[in-house]
């Protein structure tokens, strides 16, 4: 019996949710208690929700984002450009760019970064597989989707390196300001980057 | 299938937390995206512990605290005051004034306050029950500790007529300043009642 709380079950189901990243003990109390004022079938269709997803969750074996089957929905979908590839991180940034409607290529997702900080190194990550797709000869682009940080640098940095040797065309997703943005309240590498890479749109 | 997820095992997962309080659909696809980078062990025990304690939760027949057992760990120990309760909300109250570790009385647990914005009436609160125990005529004190706000106010009010037929002398909390709060940071009301209210420290 825990001295902090009346009761062990209750204790456990607080303990579960404080795991979880982002959730202090205080508000794993507040959501423990709102579950025990649900009804029965809800809590346990929760739970089952919880449990399911990671006891039979997929990964498609082309692009490695997560799917109910083999390959997932994007990689199967014939009316996609298969020859541009699109990195990115996480399932997360397959999302984003998905939201966009911008783009109509297929994905990869490496499943992290390299950071040497975490523990994480080229071999953690699907690099392999990005290789051994390129390697196939169909695809025409690989455009890195990866976040404007040191580790999403360093990873770009040695993706373009696996792929230098291959006849395919390399690119980057732009930096620069936000649409919308006030130049004043840009960061200055940020903008320094955006004057950089600027786009021409007139020669005369 | 959803057509923001790519899984629909993902989004059920998704759901089920962005159905918890102060959860949006972006933090919980946090959650669930960490869950699936655990041990399935792990994400199985956290199922099963939100699962159990909703199948499995007693509540104090006395006092109306969650409890593994039929009478709570406070309510069946014979070293506590039971001539006093102190009357909460709910069980998060307890935990708090049980950490003060400045309380040897017992107490009643209403599992909430009239509200009738929220369609929360009298009935609705386990205030039968602390009647029964008052009827008995052991109980020489019910202090109430309710928040400081219209629905705890009416409630409280609630509470001292249902029992004002009863030989049992009725309390408050104290409401003032918190210990090592400025004064001029005060809000005006807080600070009005905690001049109305003040303790007499010194007769000349």
């Amino acid at each position: 019996m825990s001295h902090e709380y009346p009761s062990q079950l209750l204790a456990n189901a607080v303990e579960a949710f404080a795991s979880l990243p982002g959730i202090g003990r205080r508000t794993a109390l507040r959501l423990v208690l709102y579950l025990l004022r649900q009804p029965l079938a809800n809590v346990e269709g929760f739970a089952e929700a919880v449990a399911r997803l990671r006891q039979e969750v997929k990964y498609c074996h082309v692009c490695q984002s997560i799917s109910d089957k083999d390959t997932c929905s994007i990689c199967s979908d014939t009316t996609r450009d298969h020859g541009t590839i699109c990195v990115v991180q996480n399932i997360q940034d397959v999302m984003a760019i998905e939201n966009t409607g911008q783009y109509r290529g297929v994905y990869h997702v490496l499943g992290g970064v390299i950071s040497p900080m975490d523990g994480v190194g080229p071999s953690d990550l699907n690099m392999e597989s990005l290789v051994d797709r390129v390697a196939e000869g169909n695809v025409k682009e690989v455009i890195l989707a990866l976040s404007s940080t040191t580790e999403g640098e360093t990873t770009g940095f040695y993706v373009s390196r696996k792929l230098s040797s291959y006849d395919v065309r390399l690119s980057t997703i732009a930096r620069g300001i936000s649409v919308g943005e006030e130049l004043e309240y840009t960061d200055e590498i940020t903008l320094g980057r955006s004057i950089t890479d600027r786009v021409v749109f007139h020669r005369d």
